[in-house]
């Protein structure tokens, strides 16, 4: 296993009415806050004249920036830098899912470089400060109220990267699964598929170091934990077990605990990306897409046993099967569990995407030549994943 | 299950010649550090110069108290906080288990109090600062390395309590498992009979708002990880697998992850301080003697289903017998492990004790004339506990 060095810094307020301390929380970095949010979910559910009343309770001057994409855009980003150098911005309190999230924590960076903050997401400028962040989350998904990274769209260029950075980092982050409980039924399946792919990007790398057992047995359980509740919310979606395990579940597959000891390789999310950069579908329908054909791909007498032990162990694959057959029978499981216990489409075709691309988008999806892993892809290796998931 | 705030802040550095972060970690929070290590143990193996390197090459100044006890004495911290306050310390570096980081957070503590350190320990006097606090673990076992508690002892009165303050949390700790290579088999086995008393701290509470089914899921991984590499370690105490896990579960079995959602109850903790306190055995040992005892005591036709499913899940107990069935055979495994797979001796007066202060030690295990827990004790019960355990 890997030496590495850990910390997580976030402030996590969670349960059912916790926003009594939010004024408190986001007035300890400041008086001027800038509310980020998405397209006014928030405002149905009540959520933002909840938010709203804490804030001014608590002194606060408040600004906004509302309609943040679902995949965020840089333009949306440098909107709102603009907002919080115009008005003298203090903290940042982002309102919404992983977009909103991510979005604001590009927000804090770019606060305080004078450019387009694409600059800093491409890396041809350095993230050097960044304003405070606190957020209220509103799905269980991608794990950004408890990392230090956002992934942000150019659909000028159709590109999609992450930017990552210890300053990123929320200061606080509330989660309260009751605002959850008017995720939809789609939604919900697709939050689901995005934690079991960041669980997978730990799970499935194949370090030449090992891995620490401790680590692997855990990942298992929490991927079995969105395999039982993911369909209760579906089914019952103001189910508060179902939604808390489910939220706590998606915080906890990203925040840094279940990558020490390996390396994280988040190669299905580099893969979805370009089909989210190029054509702005939801991230997780994507991942849910692209992820069984890339496990078909690569299976090989090498890669057998783990994908046998996660049908073993996670969905009761039989132990005795070889190697080869349960691994088949475990990704089998897997299909069934996206495309019919979760209901979600299957095929690429299904959400309005060609093969247009395809050859671009692989090749952009290996930024350097290939793509790191469980196991290394090449260009033409994403391209065939991608004419299966047609 | 309950609303929580979790938040830990400590920075981890874990793995194989790490060292070379300790100064500039160190520093950054002062020139002036005060090292805090035990019985010299750590001079034997070499990582006292190693440390004292690292220090010095970071042109750090650095004062020394050694000697800290097994179980570490008020007059103990009293002493480092009067070393601190002669030499204007700026920053405590820990070098030891858990005894040493302990003692290291109560001087920290007490170095902003003038008095007695007791005061603070008894509460008759608020914590109201720390010195910083930096460790470098050498034994699996307590989790003081990521938790802000510690436990202290006054040989004067026969009392051992804890000491709990966010600002007792460390801000950063080392742990490399080579540096555990040199634990005996018996501090093994107590180190990790404590890792497992910290787990049913959080297993065997019945929360009458139930508990998030996740984090059960995970206790018992981490239960079943200590299962399998404490064996090991005591069969081979090089290998590094075996160490790494058990010190990694060591962390998080008390760092606050564990306890989100429920309500933690160191029932058998609280029985064995009484131990300790008037005896002063090791720890581990102590909880290893009382804890089987704890379990037949509490079990009835209530918490049978609890037990047997520890025993299901982590000792593969047939799941077809019955809860009671199932339960005894749960307890009766755990002994076995406890008293031949780890060796340990299963009575009391194997370490020389004898039941003359029963009556007074049960009556100070119930503060307030109970104990709370999976099942709530009254001092008789305690008492009951302590004299199976003979």
């Amino acid at each position: 296993m890997k030496n590495f060095v850990f910390q997580n810094t976030t402030k996590i307020f969670f349960g059912k009415e916790q926003l009594g301390a939010l004024g408190r929380e986001v007035k300890s970095y400041g008086s001027r806050v800038l509310l980020v949010y998405g397209g006014g979910s928030i405002k149905k559910i009540g959520l933002y004249d909840k938010v709203m009343k804490e804030l001014e309770d608590a002194g606060l001057t408040v600004f906004e920036l509302s309609g943040v994409e679902p995949n965020p855009r840089h333009t949306t980003v440098n909107k709102g830098a603009q907002i919080c150098r115009e008005n003298h911005i203090d903290v940042l309190l982002a309102v919404g899912g992983g977009s909103t999230i991510d979005c604001t924590k590009a927000i804090a960076a770019a606060y305080y470089y004078d450019g387009d903050v694409w600059d800093l997401v491409t890396q041809k400028a350095p993230v050097i400060n960044a304003l405070p962040i606190c957020t209220v989350l509103t799905i269980a998904a991608t794990g950004s109220e408890m990392d230090c990274g956002g992934v942000i769209s150019n659909v000028e260029t159709n590109e999609k990267y992450g930017l990552v950075h210890p300053l990123l980092q929320p200061k606080v982050s509330f989660l309260d699964p009751t605002n959850t409980f008017t995720v939809s039924a789609y939604q919900t399946a697709c939050g689901s598929a995005d934690i079991l792919s960041h669980l997978f990007d730990v799970y499935y790398f194949a370090d030449n170091d090992g891995k620490m057992d401790m680590i692997d047995r855990i990942i298992e359980e929490i991927i079995k934990t969105v395999v039982k509740y993911a369909p209760i919310a579906i089914k019952e979606p103001d189910n508060y077990e179902a939604r808390a395990n489910l939220m706590w579940a998606a915080t906890w597959a990203l925040n840094g605990f279940l990558g020490t000891g390996t390396q994280m390789a988040p190669t299905c999310h580099m893969i979805e990306h370009e089909l989210s950069a190029f054509y702005d579908i939801t991230h997780g329908h994507g991942l849910a897409i692209i992820t069984p054909h890339w496990m078909e791909h690569i299976l090989n007498e090498n890669t057998a046993s783990q994908f046998k032990k996660f049908g073993v162990n996670v969905f009761g694959v039989d132990a005795a099967l070889s190697d080869m057959e349960g691994a088949k029978a475990a990704i089998a499981k897997f299909r069934e569990f996206l495309f019919q216990t979760l209901g979600l489409k299957s095929k690429l075709t299904e959400l309005g995407i060609d093969d247009k691309h395809f050859t671009d988008m692989a090749r952009k999806a290996c930024p350097h030549g290939e793509l790191a892993g469980f196991v290394k892809l090449a260009p033409k290796d994403v391209e065939e994943i991608f004419r299966k998931s047609l």
